[in-house]
């Protein structure tokens, strides 16, 4: 076998460790935790399905190739929840280090193209990385709000909290933050998620 | 919320029910069996990763996003394992009827452009349904050698069924079917496969 399709192949078979990647997130019927590889599966076909809520013309098929990779430095770094303050201080460096040694096991050129591409979700400046950044934070609203907020109430979350770490959402797209705000005002009126 | 909007949820709650579906697979460290929504992840990145093995030039991302969406139908059809020659007799028209409940949750417009791409991929006659095709066959291979064949063992399977059920590689990719050959011999010589 040849030197390049054996570094493929032992990429391939190092990332199917991100399936062991616990999320803080419930599926939506709460039974278990929700797995990172999973995860980006779901996020990558949401990215399918909602690309037309996208202010500016996007490359979609760009969107979902970030989304599908974009949680693998996790293997490393571990999944960090969005409310963890504490373990969110080294989180970057953390992940930085996971994309270097797990994308390096690619041949060069792939290895590259694939930091380049988690790096720019990282970065969060084109429309793209924006747009994606949104589903991102989106879904694990849908979660709580499929699971009655199951997770906000296991971790003392408020409504407070829920809509700054969502503004986000507004600068991949106008339409999904309106509907963000739908969701989480309808979670409130339901006692999902405590409003101070 | 508009009605497309509502539709669109509606189809994203609907498919993380897929993370649920079990496959024969045992993941690389034998801890589980994989489900179908983390197996559709890591096929869907093998896609990009392993593109330049298809002997003619395809659409890379349509092949990423036929294998995204390939399983969901299991949602209602179950997985069904590749030598389950019983299971398998009315897998079509399962599959079938659970695509188009499924697809049909979506907007007119989406739920026609992906049950094509399904369709597609079940024909299995165009370049990127072929390369698909031998992408989802592969990595069930490399999970049994990772497992020491543990599936295969478990379920009795032998060196003639793996090379039967695997030909459908060969249509997708030459080097890959070499590299496939080179995987199942080795089984064979590591004592993970019998061969009669």
């Amino acid at each position: 076998m040849d030197n390049r399709l054996t570094r493929q192949t032992e990429f391939i078979i190092e990332i199917d460790k991100l399936k062991t990647v616990l999320r803080r997130a419930y599926l939506t019927d709460a039974s278990r935790r929700e797995n990172s590889a999973e995860h980006s599966w779901h996020v990558a076909i949401m990215a399918l399905i909602l690309a037309e809520y996208c202010q500016t013309d996007i490359d979609v098929s760009h969107v979902i190739k970030m989304l599908l990779i974009h949680d693998i430095v996790e293997i490393d770094a571990g999944d960090i929840g969005i409310y963890d303050k504490v373990a969110s201080l080294d989180k970057a460096e953390r992940e930085k280090l996971g994309a270097n040694r797990i994308f390096n096991l690619l041949p060069q050129d792939q290895s590259q193209a694939l930091l380049n591409m988690w790096a720019e979700l990282e970065d969060g400046t084109t429309p793209e990385a924006k747009f994606a950044r949104a589903l991102d934070r989106l879904i694990p609203l849908l979660h709580n709000y499929c699971t009655q907020g199951k997770r906000w109430k296991e971790d003392g979350i408020t409504y407070e909290q829920v809509l700054a770490v969502n503004q986000i959402i507004r600068e991949g797209s106008q339409e999904l933050w309106e509907f963000t705000l739908s969701v989480i005002n309808e979670c409130v009126a339901e006692g999902y998620l405590p409003k101070n």
